[in-house]
């Protein structure tokens, strides 16, 4: 078991109604930059709930944050808080707003170009106080200091770590979900799925606890997942549970102590700078070729999931890898998603970009850095 | 499930190694009350660890903090911290050394008697800032906000939390277990076991995820328990996934959007508070009467703890109860541990005080509140 240091200061309201706990975390008469995206929180009433709770404050409002929050646009908002001299940042949305406003948090208390600590040229400033409000659950970013960033005019999607620019607290009702296209659900339940595989498949040296928990989102998202998706409108229990797994399968809790690999992710992210994919459609393509190239190095723990996720123990040692990635991928599938390359019309000419990208940057992935530039594009190939 | 708020800001360092960060921690030139216990620390090298980290502090030492710290002793640490004017405090020790330190830092800042905090007479205040060097995996109090405190004089034993009361850092190296007496792992799994326990085993209610977290506490104490009482010098994977356990048992991520029980630890602090008995000894003997007394309002999730813990599924809803009853009494008897009150002497006697003592303080137990000193006298008569 590995050293590690831990540590999660984030507040969180969970449950139906706990929006108007607002008005309890922000100073009335502080003036609020409230970022948000297209307008879906308007139809579904969260706007009006926030709103009430903040009557007492002056909200500047910036919305139109897109899906992978765009350099451009964050930039703008940078522009807009430091204009107004704003006290606080409350994020109204999923993973992708909440990453944004990271971003403008951090940004807001930096002089040069942001870009400098995406790319690691500069250390990452500590934040301008923000809170959240949860409508998608998906990305942990509610409860977590990291961020994934793009910028299309690069074609570049990356991340960032800032340990002083946790939210101060999240609002998470799960009765946002009932409103939620099912393609959302779908890629959040997705997304969850393969945070938490990428801390738990990795090596057999991780504490026995954390691998009971990791199996513990898995085993939920499995049982719940179908109903989300089936349900016209999903029952609350279901959508708390959901909601409850994305959270804890990227705070920190899954990570402690263990080997983790996030190579799925970082292939993935250069499928939706490219082609502009949904990121839990890219981690739903790129994961079953992870696992079959790196089936070796990960076979302690490919059998453990086999039998402990799937029940799945008899046969030999490939046959069970190999049963256990088909059941998690006709498992995406019946959430709706399909899990090809070709699927998306996209074929050798990605591969070989990507290939070139990561070996000019000398990209090796994965637990144990064993993720070659080579193994990448026979992740990928496996894929077509 | 029901709506929570959680926070937790307490910084872990976890491993081998990790007391030497100690003065990343605690600025040079503190003033730095030390509490600890009856000197176990000096025998197994930790007092000389934390002395070489804290080689830039000045340290007042207040030893002999006892097992279930005592309301006369820690007066005397609140004194001489008030006298000395000390910055910090600094336990180092197991659950009775850090609650005891809870008190403290609390007292420091009061000025009546604090017994007025135990009893509800008062707020309890903000604490003068502390940390903690765990060296007993038992209770979790490294990382919650609550504390249970005894006053022999008035044979009680008396819980409070402290939301301004977290430690700032505690520091959790396993290597600690390697020497502790095996008494003292076996209270310590106890202890772990049915903390997890009073957050499950209550009402269908739970979120699934949070029933699978427990689930994975209990499963790793089952499988890692045997080989920490058994082996000369346990492993130390074994002891760090104890360690963790312990923590993530009681530091409330369990307990969110669950019901809870706690009339098993109720019960128990009786016995102790009565007979001195130890805390995990007095758990040991009252759960599996809680259990059985209460399991109707139970039958779901004993059912499920059945099957999920012991894959027991066969026989009749009373027998499967029955059955997950007596395998956990084998397992708390496997680590040493007897079980029954008339292994400890303890007879008619101490039951008729309890109940006499629970009527008139009104007190209805369980998640339910159904548990009426008329079944508080049940439990503990099938416990004879």
């Amino acid at each position: 078991m590995n050293n590690f240091i831990f540590k999660n200061p984030v507040k969180i309201y969970f449950g139906e109604g706990m929006i108007a706990s607002l008005s309890k975390e922000i100073k009335p008469a502080s003036k609020v930059l409230m970022t948000y995206g297209g307008g879906s929180i308007k139809r579904n009433g969260i706007y009006n709930q926030v709103m009430a709770a903040l009557k007492e404050c002056t909200v500047i409002e910036f919305p139109g944050i897109e899906a992978n929050p765009d350099y451009d646009t964050l930039l703008r908002a940078i522009e807009l808080g430091k204009k107004e001299n704003i006290d606080f940042i409350l994020a109204v949305g999923g993973g992708s707003i909440i990453d944004g406003t990271k971003f403008i948090a951090a940004g807001m208390n930096y002089e040069g170009d942001p870009w400098d600590f995406i790319i690691g040229k500069a250390k990452v400033p500590a934040a301008k106080p923000f809170g959240t409000v949860l409508t998608l659950p998906a990305t942990g970013s509610e409860m977590n200091c990291g961020a994934v960033i793009s910028r299309r005019a690069l074609k570049e999607k990356l991340s960032f770590h800032n340990p002083e620019g946790f939210p101060c607290f999240s609002i998470l009702d799960p009765t946002a979900i009932y409103s939620l296209p099912k393609r959302q659900i779908a890629n959040g339940i997705i997304d969850t799925f393969i945070h938490t595989t990428e801390q738990y498949l990795t090596t057999a040296a991780s504490p026995a606890v954390m691998d009971r928990f990791a199996e513990g989102v898995l085993l939920t998202l499995i049982e719940k997942g179908p109903g989300l998706i089936s349900a016209e409108k999903p029952s609350y229990n279901d959508c708390a549970d959901f909601m409850m797994s994305a959270t804890m399968g990227l705070n920190g809790f899954l990570a402690m102590g263990v080997d983790e690999d996030w190579a799925t992710h970082r292939i993935g992210h250069e499928l939706t700078a490219l082609h502009g994919l949904d990121h839990g459609v890219t981690l739903a393509i790129v994961w079953e070729g992870t696992m079959d190239v790196m089936r070796r190095e990960k076979e302690a723990k490919l059998l453990q999931y086999a039998s402990r996720i799937w029940n799945i123990t008899e046969g030999t040692t490939d046959e069970i890898i190999d049963n256990a990635i088909a059941r998690t991928e006709k498992f995406f599938n019946s959430l709706g998603v399909k899990t090809r390359l070709s699927d998306y019309g996209i074929g050798e000419e990605t591969i070989e970009f990507i290939r070139k990208r990561f070996a000019e940057r000398n990209w090796n992935l994965g637990e144990n850095g064993t993720i070659t530039p080579q193994k990448t594009e026979a992740i990928l190939r496996s894929r077509l």
